[in-house]
């Protein structure tokens, strides 16, 4: 048996531990040479393919791979077109399959990566290949059907979290009215954003206002509970998250900037709501007011990630050789939560379809819209997955990476 | 004798360990109550004194303290006038000395709290006052003279350090050419942004391009830099101290906008460097370009603080409290390097005019302005200042802080 691995789309934290299950459970499963594709399906169409066996074949590899952000394997964005549209392209990487005699494909992503292993199974079903293509989920947007929750929500959210409670330390010392907005990562749904909630606690007041996309914004509510906050404390930390959106579907930060551009999967690339809002706080209400934006920092912060999201990412990825040995395709791995306390999630097998292209949204009975934050609910589901530590292997200061040249 | 404590100016992630070395120190030496003053000087003048022998007495209050980012006991950015300005301010706070018998003032701060305390101390020695005035350095720009470095740098730098190498991971998983700028505090010092230079090492390719502002930037040779650079790879990071200045003096950002603000003391709000080169990178090379702010994250990051840096702090406040005991005042406490290797830092205790209101920017021979870098001698400097951890003591997932209502 010989099996292939990339990874695609943006990177978390922990895809890389998820890269180890693959690869540890190809291994103890009898897979003679475990293929890692360069910069996902992109590389894998140019047969950019090496072999992991030499790579990571001793512990230390794969402790510092599990330690390592990003995708150790390279990215790409390369969404294929259906079978109809370009044969082409299904031919050639069927013909890359054979050639390296591949008998599972695995490929770690989000929404967009679940597309094409959906597209290559359906593809490898009618041609009547045997090659078993199994997905597996990764995403700090947390947003994907059909799974309790993607690896890396826990790391992004427990760096936004700890990075909150961190703010709302630095941001309250001085006796003057102030606002800080930070923006948070995520287009159409709020799971990042809402993991701001976390900060709260007996050592923390939390974060005063928290805005999800997934109720509509408008500037003269946010101002009016605003200004209700601003009359109980001086300084306000507040969390939008990049996709707010007005009532009539705009995004908030088209208000400041009518350019949006989209990326390849027809997205808007969104910047600056905190900024257009911090810029509003101090136009209208004359207080400081500053802007920071959580940005790249919160999906590659590898040095404060999860354990649980950690072990879990390897799990969903060994979880996914399981599936294709037992002669599973068109398939993704998923967690399902089995028990609440203690908390346990078991790795379960879906159809690939039913992932691919979804879309999942905070319940909108977990959000607190009185006073714009997240129920008791949400703190239950999230808090899981933002426990547990796996401290750095630190080298002269600096946490250790695995490094591929 | 009693003392009394403050911290003013802009937090640091370890200027709380300052205090908790003024607190034990004082304790130690015999002082009868520690007294600290909420938001600095500003509260002083308002009477604002919390009695830290209770706050502060148990061990694990000082564990949390120096684990708690920013400044626990509030800070301010109240700049005194001089004596013949505004004699009724410094006569109010020597009445307020006298009231509550204080012996020793402590003030930790940056540039402009060192100058509080030369104008304290010069109005006691002139009325004949035997209050003791110390100042205890901190700041994460590292630009205060007569110290080899400022307690908050290490820290700081370790950050930068740390999240440039997960940005690197994360910036180069695409084959594609793309720029990521990321903006770096320091206004005319770029010891900050030069920490970028850390990361570099055996699992890293590091930081491609580092702009301090010692050195005059101009547009045309950072894209002839750039275009070099892309030449022999596709995905670049490049550093830049938010404070980089044309050769005619002006801020790189105020290209982008004319109207900056100033503040309190003289300073103008710098934002949006970063964001205007990756505007231009875009515009210029029409390749992918984003702009990243390490903002407010740098200064407060508590969690991945350095154990050198947090020990340091603790002892430079507590040698504050020794020099007070020894009968010095009008001083403030500064490490001097003792031995390169090992490195060790020792406490010493300078005048402080020669401190307040100067500023140390990076040597310029420690730049390399052929590959736009820094040499192995700013290497060897800073190595040290980021090394160890001292690991967050975590609750529900999060490090625990100290917390004061």
């Amino acid at each position: 048996m010989n099996v292939v691995v990339g990874q695609s789309g943006g990177p978390t934290a922990v895809i890389n531990a998820s890269l180890a299950g693959v690869f540890e459970a190809a291994v103890k499963l009898g897979a003679d040479k475990v293929y890692g594709m360069q910069n996902g399906i992109s590389g894998f169409l140019q047969e950019k393919l090496i072999l992991l066996n030499d790579l990571l074949g001793d512990t230390m590899q794969i402790e510092l791979l599990k330690r390592t952000p990003a995708c150790f394997l390279g990215s790409c964005r390369h969404k294929l077109k259906s079978a109809e549209q370009n044969e082409e392209e299904y031919k050639k990487i069927f013909e890359i399959l054979t050639k390296y005699e591949i008998d599972c494909f695995f490929y770690i992503g989000g929404n967009d990566s679940m597309d094409t292993v959906a597209k290559l199974s359906a593809y490898g079903k009618k041609i009547g290949s045997s090659v078993r293509f199994v997905g597996v989920p990764k995403m700090i947007d947390n947003d994907l059907t059909e799974t309790d929750h993607t690896p890396g929500y826990g790391s992004a959210a427990k760096f936004v979290a700890t990075t909150m409670k961190e703010l709302v330390c630095d941001s309250t010392i001085y006796d003057l009215y102030s606002v800080t907005i930070v923006e948070i990562m995520g287009r159409n749904a709020g799971w990042l954003t809402a993991a701001s909630a976390l900060a709260k606690g007996e050592d923390c007041d939390g974060v005063d206002l928290i805005y999800l996309p997934e109720t509509p914004f408008t500037l003269d509510g946010f101002f009016e509970k605003l200004s209700a906050k601003l009359k109980e404390k001086k300084s306000l930390v507040i969390a939008v998250s990049e996709g707010i959106k007005l009532p009539d579907g705009r995004y908030v930060c088209e208000l400041a900037s009518e350019n949006q551009k989209e990326d390849v999967f027809g997205h808007k690339q969104l910047t600056g709501t905190a900024l257009f809002l911090a810029g509003e706080c101090a136009n209208r209400l004359k207080i400081k007011a500053r802007a920071i934006e959580f940005s790249t920092l919160q999906r590659c912060a590898s040095h404060i990630a999860s354990l649980t999201d950690i072990e879990e990412a390897y799990e969903v990825g060994a979880g996914a050789v399981q599936a294709a040995v037992d002669g599973k395709s068109g398939v993704a791995t998923v967690f399902v939560r089995a028990s609440e306390n203690p908390y346990r999630c078991e790795i379960g097998v879906r159809e690939i379809d039913k992932i691919a292209n979804q879309e999942k949204t905070v319940p909108l009975e977990w959000i607190d819209t009185e006073n714009m934050g997240l129920t008791e609910e949400y703190l239950a589901y999230a808090r899981p997955l933002i426990q547990g530590e796996l401290t750095p292997i630190f080298e002269k200061g600096l946490p250790k990476h695995l490094y591929r040249k």
